[in-house]
C-alpha cells in the first residue's frame, strides 16, 4: 500500500520530478474522462512524450501505485497525486494586476475545477478599484498586505507591470504568501521558503527560435 | 574571439542551457537600461538566482564572451545571444484562438520589442472572423494551412480550447510551423522537428502547492 504522505515527508524529491506530477494528473483526468479505468506507464508515456521508464521512476519516489502487469488504477493514482500535490481541498488565490492578462486570468474557467479559487483581486488603478471582474471586487493594492493576511491567502498570481513586480512580490511575501505565479518578465528575489514559477511568453518563444530556420 | 554561429553548428547544446539564454538576454537588457556597460557572472547570478559558475559554463558552450577579471561587455554579449537565438530579425507569429487569452496576447506590447510580430489571427467563431484585434484582422481558421503557408509564418501561438488543440496543432505542422507556444492544457503530439513550449498556469500552480502548507 502506497503512503504518499510519508514518502513525501521522508525524502527530498527532485524539483523536476515534482514539476511532472501535474502533467501526470492532467493526463489521468483526461483518460478518466475518456472512460478508462486502468492505465499503464506505456500509455502515459505515449500521451506525454516521456519514456515509460521515467514515469515509473518518477512515481516510485512516492510509493508503489501499480502492480507489475496490471497497470495503474486511474482513480486511485489520481487521488494519490492530488494528496501529494496538496490538492485535497480548494486553494484561495490572490490575483494582483487586473490589466488585459489579469482580466483573462480572473475569468479563466479552469482554476476552480482544478482546485484554485480566485478569492481576491488587487490593482493600483483608482478607475479599477471597486469594480468587479467575474463578480470579484477589485481591491486597492495599497492594502494588499493586510487583506491577504486577513484572508489567509497563501498563493498569488502576479500580473502587474515589470517596474512594480519586485515591490509587489515583497509585499506578498510580507503577507505570508508561499507561492507566486509570476507573469512579470523578471526574476523575482524572494526568501528560500517562497516558491516562484515564471510564465514569460517571450522567454518561451526565444527558446524555440534557437531551433528555427527562416 | 567568440564565434557563436560556429559553436552552435558544431555541437549539441543541452536544451536546458538553451532555455536559460533568454533569461540571460532579458537580464542584460535590464542592466543596459540601467546604464551599465559591463557586467560579471557574479552580477548576473545575483539577478537570476543561478550560480555564477553555471552562468559561465552555460555561456562557454558558445564561445569566450568575457575576459577573466574584466567581465562581460553587455552590448556585445546581448548581440551574441541575439545571434545565437536567431533574433537578428523580426519573426512573424500566427495567433490561433481569439478568446479572452488570445485577446490579451494579441494586445501584448512586449512581443514587437522582443522580436515577435503577431502577423495573423485565426478563430473558428463566425462572429469573430473579419473583426480586428489590435488592428489585425481575424481570419477563418478553416483556411489556416494555406494562409500560414502563403505568409511563410514559422511560429504559432495556440490559444484554442482543449478539444481542438491537437487538431489545430496538426494543421499548423502541415502549414510548415516549426515552433508552437501552447496555451492549451494538453500535451501536443508533433513531429520531432517541431518544437513546443507549454504554458499551463494550473500545472505551474500545482507544482508549487506541493511545497505549500495550509
Amino acid at each position: 500500500m502506497a503512503d504518499a504522505t510519508n514518502a513525501k515527508r521522508n525524502k527530498v524529491v527532485p524539483d523536476i520530478v515534482v514539476g511532472r506530477l501535474p502533467l501526470y494528473l492532467r493526463t489521468l483526468i483526461r483518460l478518466e474522462e475518456e472512460g478508462k479505468i486502468v492505465t499503464s506507464s506505456q500509455e502515459l508515456a505515449t500521451r506525454l512524450g516521456f519514456s515509460s521508464a521515467q514515469i515509473r521512476k518518477d512515481l516510485s519516489h512516492f510509493g508503489e501505485f501499480g502492480k507489475q502487469g496490471t497497470g495503474y488504477n486511474i482513480a486511485y493514482l489520481m487521488q494519490q497525486l492530488k494528496n501529494i500535490l496538496n490538492l485535497d481541498a480548494m486553494w484561495d488565490v490572490a490575483l494582483v494586476g487586473v490589466g488585459d492578462l489579469g482580466h483573462a486570468l480572473a475569468r479563466y474557467g479552469r482554476f476552480v475545477p482544478k482546485g484554485f479559487r480566485i478569492a481576491a483581486l488587487f490593482d493600483a488603478d483608482p478607475r479599477k478599484i471597486g469594480t468587479r471582474v467575474n463578480n470579484i471586487p477589485v481591491q486597492n493594492s495599497e492594502h494588499i498586505v493586510d487583506a491577504i493576511k486577513q484572508a489567509g491567502i497563501k498563493i498569488a498570481i502576479l500580473a502587474v507591470p515589470l517596474d512594480v513586480a519586485q515591490d509587489t512580490a515583497d509585499r506578498l511575501v510580507e503577507a505570508g504568501v508561499q507561492a507566486i505565479l509570476n507573469y512579470a518578465p523578471t526574476t523575482l528575489i524572494v526568501p528560500p521558503n517562497v516558491k516562484v514559477q515564471n510564465i514569460d511568453p517571450i522567454a518561451h518563444l526565444q527558446k524555440m527560435t534557437y531551433y528555427c530556420e527562416r
